[in-house]
């Protein structure tokens, strides 16, 4: 018997099993978690979708739980595509995919683009997920240091005058885990430099409507004209993850081609969570609710800064999120997050360890410190534990 | 800029352009469709779905609008293994990975074992969507001719002499495009065959529970020891296609992989759709529902095979179903189904032309007639038009 791969050797950007197994048992118990960065409960807006729900059963049902085409429910896509119009990024209903969830629209891009051995340019560190997406077609990675300060923007130039990567996949805003967000003149000088080359960039937005202070633009509104760019959203963040929709944005052409690929990865996403979503949509403000969602994360991490500030040592360094749902802090050179979180969960406290999201050279010393889902009491209980523990280490 | 893949050149199964737009206008007409194979929308249990909806809402709303991990809703793992073991396949909880619908199954599955190059083996005709999830990894297929006596196991002997084939992807139970299943001396002789290779087998059971006559044993109830087996199921055909919920069952070593692979995919599938499945199967028998669904299906394979010998010449061939949606029919070989299709759509027809479901030397004289939603009435005026245009011809 020919043994199947063994999938831990292509993607190798994960927690340890012994880690994994520490977070998941710390899910479930009565533990103050800095980790998963879920969306808080509280916000999801029940009794409206519940009133969508009720809707699309009394009036749709027969639609809802039939097949429908890979593309996407048609009044979805058109909604999408007004929703991205009003911020900015004109966007014409073919020009749209519905996804099962953003990881999919990474899954699905990856499959168009990525052959092995194709470079693949991230920031380091990075969402996890999706270097676990682009890993399954055994790219070459080429990391940009990602920081406070954003891309390390002569990397990028290094990279591109010595190779073609195939694609640059980019969280410009709410950039995870960092939280923070790239500057306009970073983003003017990103999209000058990939519009000289032949990659094509994939703009992660999915915190991009959850900014607690001024707005940044997204890159597919600065550059209307590049045909290269793949805008990929979802409704996780900003409404509920459980219902798993996303999008990808991009030229008809490319959305063409993904559409064949949709269709041979699931035929399509859920017809049913598509029309709650969009009877929601058309029933309700998303924008409203999207409000509320910002005022209610800002708040938390004003908390968490707060909390840091009052217990940290001073030798400690730790990002100022203006987006997304946590902090990245670095830890002493000498401390193992690994052996932190084993002892801090002796103590009641979770967190999510950095090394997986770096690209390469992964330094252990790194800690995802997700606020979203904490109140300000737990978030500054917690925060006072792992003081504890860093000043008795 | 580097052009992203044609996708066309490698997903090569499918329908023309211009069938493919004939077959969506049709949808939306006045027309007597043969073709999708869709399931009849007056069996879904609306008024039982929507009270687990409710019940979801009322009662697990944080739970189902949150995030959940990749191997699928635990008590949903729980009652799919309790209802393979109830069909004679013993089956655990963690043996079994939600998939989104059986056609993410198929594309886990190839995600884990195909690599470019590698020899697929697949009955032709087969499912074209699973030709699609195999294509996208670029494997040498091998086709077996299927037909209403089941495979031909000689070319399967010749095969696993001269290749050593790392899957062979088969419809035992309702095959489709044919309807017919494979016997029991057939499956016997099948799994003899497989055990002695070291290829494995995906048994695809979407239509396994709609038998309308004695009932086939599924091959993984035949060989519960083989560990090269990757068992498909759905809820699509037996409850509803737009929750989107199908699954894997497979050795514990296998799903762990997979669940890997499923995470870097898209997460995880629907928490909504999860729990509303879940919930109706504890609250309601889904058994009766299907027995409900079995008699549907039966009285119209009846109709379609009363009115094909009613009306068309005997000179045609086509199969008598003893499962799934339709009936496979061989045309006279000088007709050509595309150009009578749309012959058939201006008389207010449309069937699925067969050309896309063989894996290689695709004849184009075959054609899908799916009954599964249309009424007796529709069934018998359908196949006389069908028949008035193949006397005209």
């Amino acid at each position: 018997m020919v043994a199947p791969a063994d999938v831990k050797k292509w993607i190798t950007h994960m927690q340890p099993p012994a880690v994994e197994r520490m977070l998941k048992e710390a899910a479930t118990e009565n533990v103050i978690s800095f980790a998963g960065g879920l969306p808080a409960e509280t916000l999801f807006p029940t009794e409206d979708l519940n009133e969508a729900l009720q809707k699309v059963i009394a009036e749709h049902a027969s639609e809802a739980l039939q097949y429908y085409w890979a593309e996407g429910y048609a009044p979805l896509r058109e909604q999408i595509a007004q929703r991205m119009s009003a911020r900015g990024m004109p966007t014409k209903p073919t020009e749209v995919l519905v996804t099962h969830g953003a990881q999919q629209a990474l899954d699905l891009i990856a499959k168009l683009l990525i052959r092995a051995g194709d470079t693949v340019v991230l920031e380091s560190p990075t969402y996890v997920p999706a270097i676990q997406a682009f890993e399954m077609h055994r790219p070459a990675f080429e990391p940009l240091t990602r920081n406070e300060h954003g891309i390390d923007l002569q990397q990028l130039r290094d990279v591109l005058s010595r190779s073609r990567p195939r694609l640059l996949y980019v969280v410009p805003t709410g950039h995870n885990p960092t939280g923070v967000s790239l500057t306009y003149p970073q983003r003017r000088e990103l999209l000058e430099l990939l519009q000289q080359s032949d990659a094509y960039v994939v703009e992660d937005d999915a915190y991009g409507e959850l900014q607690y202070g001024a707005r940044q633009t997204p890159l597919r509104a600065l550059a209307p004209e590049f045909r290269q760019h793949f805008f990929v959203g979802s409704f996780s963040k900003i409404l509920s993850p459980g219902l798993r929709v996303g999008w990808i944005a991009a030229p008809e052409a490319l959305i063409k081609e993904l559409i064949l690929i949709k269709q041979a990865s699931d035929l399509q996403t859920s017809t049913l969570t598509q029309l709650v979503l969009s009877n929601y949509m058309s029933s309700t403000s998303l924008n409203r609710h999207v409000e509320r969602c910002i005022d209610y994360y800002r708040e938390r991490r004003d908390c968490v800064l707060a909390s840091c500030e009052r217990h940290l040592p001073p030798s400690l360094r730790w990002t100022r999120p203006d987006s997304g749902f946590s902090v990245w802090m670095e830890l002493a050179a000498d401390i193992s997050a690994g052996s932190l979180l084993k002892k801090a969960l002796n103590n009641g406290v979770a967190f999510e360890p950095g090394e997986p999201f770096f690209v390469s050279q992964r330094p252990l010393n790194y800690v995802r410190v997700s606020f979203s889902n904490l109140e300000c009491e737990q978030i500054e209980d917690g925060i006072q534990r792992l003081a504890g523990l860093l000043s008795a280490s």
